[in-house]
């Protein structure tokens, strides 16, 4: 082993999940996967690694330059997953015996190199559901509901997600849409700009602008609005027709949407749409696709600034100390009994440390309550119960009362 | 994008794991966690990516060769994670404020460039529990019993944690260590023969086995085995002395274990142990640590061979089809009801398919209740149920019947 210190440093838009945030997010995941699952997507998982040539062109020619790509040590070149999209493609063309409809979830970290920024990670968790093999407007519906109830499920009040058919921009230079998309977020002074810079007279840049502000909503639109207000939701409350809404991405081919909430009013939550061409790029069949991807990063941003994660700093419910070497027993067999009751339990893992220590160790990682046992809690066969937040000691002598008053707080 | 048509393939040694094989896994993991969690450990989640210089010269040099190393767009010489014992001591020397004892689990992937063979592969998911921080030998016992309830609480029956002491190799070479770990599985003669062509006389050879073999309990052994044995673990039975075992990796200063199980004897199921000199290596403080790690690949394994995984095909319970055009509003409120009653339940997402293809794909795809509504059950406000695996079909009238039916089953 080297015997020269290695700074520990993490890279660059890279971030580790300390306990706190890892429970979190994790909490998170757990709430979207029982909605997904309600809903009847089954979870899927692609590699982190994936022939360069599967990712290579289905992107942009902007994306692929964020690709991580590299020869492995079989000189194979290879590249990390940059969505689960494009992988979903690939699985779907590769195993032809799928049910299909296929429906499925899949949460998995994707990389891109992108410059850093506040929000922009090179290393992020991405969330998507898709319905694959299919071109009834009932899976559109259903990604749109699955996608509102999701958000519903995880305490957001105002969402509202913005509809829009990509058939709106047909014939319109993929260049020209970028800039479209942007009129909501910044104004059609700039966007006008923008158009001229690429091109556009000013007078044409204003013609499209009229042009596509006043498409009307598509047949697509028109049938997903019946199927959602059958549903209960409310046209310009929980959705929206919005003709600029063009989304990023190449391979978008019909209704596409993007979720924004009015309590966190900085961007897009998560976005999709249909994309019935993409599968054929690796098999010569016809299979028609929808999906969304939750932006997972600003979701977690939204609800901490909105307070819908659960608070605790730790999942740990109760420290037993130790008071002395010779009562190590006592403690171990009550940690035990809680466990057993399901309780989340440690028990202080250095005998010779003094009870001060230990309950600054259960304050720092925020252990809600502590028992202790000294030789005169152990002779008249009682414990002390201190809860951390208040100070409050209690003394109970059956622990069946411990495990009751801990679980009811 | 592309217009020839790019092969469908994954890369070799990695796996894609559809919804059969997603779902058990992730039962799987959601039992441990509740163990972890039971006993005190948290999550934690390091990057992907790391620098090449934290995680080269961890693992032995024979390991070296096995690393993801590549230049990110950056050029900075990055690897992707071997394991998650490096970037742990890597996160304990950069976060100084951890509270500590740092008790924590991690379950992510990592990537290691081997030569495939059945059961190994490329890419594996990680299970680890580590405490970090201190030398008593409670964390060790802490983790024994935490790695004995774990596979408990899978269902394992004859589970046998092999223990030894690293100090009982103490001035031994380390590539005689490699040859004498593997007296158990390929027999004395085979290992002489190893040692010989690595240098020693046979008598050397003979004679540094029988030391071995004869070596006492260490000091930390014994008081391990009071440990265990308070708690009701049989000495023989659930843990065994086995002065040979040695485990691959460098680090190890310590207690060292294993499990195997009779039922599935085909290797380790896990393994771990103290390492109390790793972090020096990025800190100049003492953070003495012991830990465990699930072969998560192998337990699947096991348990599929033992039928202790669910045997479901899919988490969706209900299929509700869609007799016609016309009565698609019926077939969707169904839908609803069932998932606001926490069943999961899929629609047929494509409302020209005839009822036969529907049920097709309900078989297919393993869902084991259908819902069929025609018009006559329309208009008599009734509704079939369809068991798909007998195929028995019974009328309901109310909803709540069906959903107390499903869920009792």
């Amino acid at each position: 082993m080297n015997s020269q210190k290695i700074k520990p440093q993490t890279l660059k838009g890279f971030r580790d999940f300390l306990p706190e945030t890892a429970s979190k997010r994790d909490w998170l995941i757990a709430r979207l996967k029982t909605v997904f699952k309600k809903f009847g997507f089954d979870p899927l998982e692609s590699p982190a690694l994936e022939y360069a040539e599967t990712l290579l062109g289905k992107y942009g020619d902007e994306a692929d330059k964020l690709l991580y790509l590299f020869k492995d040590r079989g000189d194979r070149q290879v590249g990390l997953r940059y969505d689960q999209t494009v992988p979903l493609a690939r699985i779907v063309s590769q195993y032809q015996n799928l049910p299909k409809p296929f429906k499925r979830y899949q949460i998995q970290p994707v990389w891109r190199a992108e410059n850093t920024q506040k929000g922009r990670y090179r290393e992020f968790l991405q969330c998507d559901i898709d319905i694959v093999g299919t071109k009834d407007i009932l899976a559109d519906f259903e990604v749109v509901d699955c996608v509102l109830t999701a958000f519903k499920s995880l305490g957001f009040k105002k969402i509202t997600i913005l509809l829009n058919d990509r058939a709106n921009f047909f014939g319109i230079n993929n260049c020209f849409i970028n800039s479209l998309d942007k009129l909501p977020k910044i104004g059609e002074e700039k966007v006008i700009e923008e158009l001229v810079k690429k091109g556009l007279e000013k007078d044409e840049a204003k013609k499209l602008i009229r042009q596509i502000k006043e498409k009307p909503e598509t047949e697509n639109i028109i049938q997903l609005t019946k199927l959602l207000e059958a549903k209960g939701y409310q046209k310009g409350v929980d959705f929206l027709y919005q003709p600029t809404l063009a989304r990023g991405l190449d391979y978008y081919t019909g209704i596409i949407y993007e979720v924004v909430s009015k309590d966190y009013p900085v961007g897009s939550l998560g976005g999709g749409g249909r994309y019935d061409n993409l599968i054929k790029l690796f098999t010569n069949q016809d299979v028609p696709s929808v999906g969304f991807a939750f932006g997972f990063d600003r979701i977690v941003e939204a609800m901490e600034v909105l307070n819908l994660l659960p608070q605790q700093k730790t999942e740990t419910k109760v420290l037993v100390t130790i008071f002395s070497k010779e009562l190590i027993d006592q403690s171990l067999k009550i940690t035990d009994l809680l466990r057993q009751n399901n309780i989340n339990t440690e028990i202080y893992l250095d005998s010779s440390a003094k009870l001060e220590k230990q309950l600054k160790y259960a304050d720092k990682k925020g252990i809600p309550y502590v028992i202790i046992i000294g030789p005169d809690e152990l002779s008249s066969k009682k414990m002390i119960l201190k809860e951390m937040k208040t100070g409050k000691q209690q003394i109970f002598d059956k622990l069946d009362s411990v495990i009751s008053y801990v679980n009811q707080s």
